[in-house]
């Protein structure tokens, strides 16, 4: 069962996410062990503080590393190979390929910043990865923890069934998905295209493959520069990069 | 006020995060209204169902056009020039400057998927937004709903007050953010730049621009495409470069 402890000083923050939906089913069906760990219980001074003033002056607060080392150390304990996972905006952006690497892990931990960010030392000497989500700022690492918990916990065996199938998802393909329609065919007065009520089931695949195309064209052609493109894939880019001209 | 409404099959996933932190205190200020709307609630059927086999067949279920076009329908009732965001791997990724356009906004309706995703319609007739927040497959959209929600309340007029600023944040500036360090100056033998102790100002200030652009030379290079470099900022780079080499 792979073990993941969450560091936070919010960790009320979880318990709407963590309740619900495909974690809850995967934390009762044993496929993983989530824990909250609010670092400030380690603290050694009596007041509890975290955080202080940064070296050098400038606004904010910045986190002390004595009791995240401490944390860190405690839920480590006597486990190896942890990886250290570090939330921040300065990390490696996070991909389905990074899920699909921590996936295979054991033993998660994962360290929400808050305030103006860490001491520098906690990311030198402490952390085995730093990641960030986004190219966005956020109050804390808390949305970024959660964001790394369901990527990676849908993946791990039993825990999705035949629920959904993670093949097909945008991304794992490489591709963006293509566009689906369900009933009514006529909503409104917007129409399902013919091809899927067919029953052509070799049209609707090559439709389908070749939308799928399209958008990740239209919307992310960086997507395309590593896919290895059939030749009728490249005939397609050919036409509508002609239609676009 | 901004409101923004948020349309769900989960609302109590959101339980956590908008009771905790600058979220609570945001709305305790008035600074903005969050809703949460189930749109099951819509469904027009007897039995509540929100979704639906595919068109064409394949595996998973659609979210059918009906309860979402109502719920948004509700929602919009008497506002005009509401954005209808769509949360979805296929939208545009989003970044720190789609949060500071949509923080200028005065209504936002976050549409959260769940299952193999939406049926196209939805997208086509009655989104004006889709968002990603990031190269990976999540269970819904729940959670990209939440990291939008945090990025745009910060940014609005007096969230944030004196607790950090948002003006020096990574992104914000274009560079990430230097390295921070607070006391001790001696944790463990791991020591503190002498720079930031000697009290003097112009050189921490040269320290922490060079800081900083080492950095986002060394981890986000693509971030330095845009970024108006000065002169002695080329100098470094190319310092840097040669070093490499």
């Amino acid at each position: 069962m792979m073990r993941i402890d969450i560091l936070t000083l919010f960790p009320g923050m979880f318990s709407g996410v963590l309740n619900e939906s495909i974690l809850k089913k995967a934390q009762e069906k044993g496929a993983v062990d989530i824990r909250l760990i609010d670092f400030r219980e380690f603290a050694d001074n009596k007041h509890k503080t975290v955080d202080d003033y940064p070296y050098g002056g400038g606004a904010g607060m910045v986190l002390k590393p004595q009791p995240i080392f401490d944390a860190v150390e405690h839920v480590t304990a006597g486990s190896s190979g942890a990886r250290i996972i570090l939330l921040c905006p300065q990390g490696e952006r996070y991909t389905q390929k990074k899920a699909e690497e921590l996936a295979k892990e054991t033993h998660l931990v994962l360290i929400c910043g808050h305030y103006e960010g860490y001491d520098e030392r906690i990311r030198q000497y402490l952390a085995t990865d730093e990641i960030s989500i986004g190219d966005y700022i956020l109050t804390g690492g808390e949305l970024g923890a959660m964001v790394i918990v369901d990527s990676i916990v849908r993946l791990l065996p039993g825990v999705l069934g035949n629920e959904a199938s993670p093949v097909d998802d945008s991304f794992s393909s490489g591709l963006l998905e293509y566009p689906q329609y369900t009933r009514p065919a006529d909503f409104r007065g917007m129409k399902v295209p013919d091809v899927l009520l067919s029953g052509n089931h070799q049209l609707i695949a090559e439709w389908r493959e070749k939308e799928s195309l399209r958008r990740t064209f239209l919307r992310r052609p960086d997507l395309l520069d590593d896919y290895p493109l059939t030749d009728k894939q490249k005939q397609w880019l050919k036409e509508w990069e002609k239609e676009r001209e």
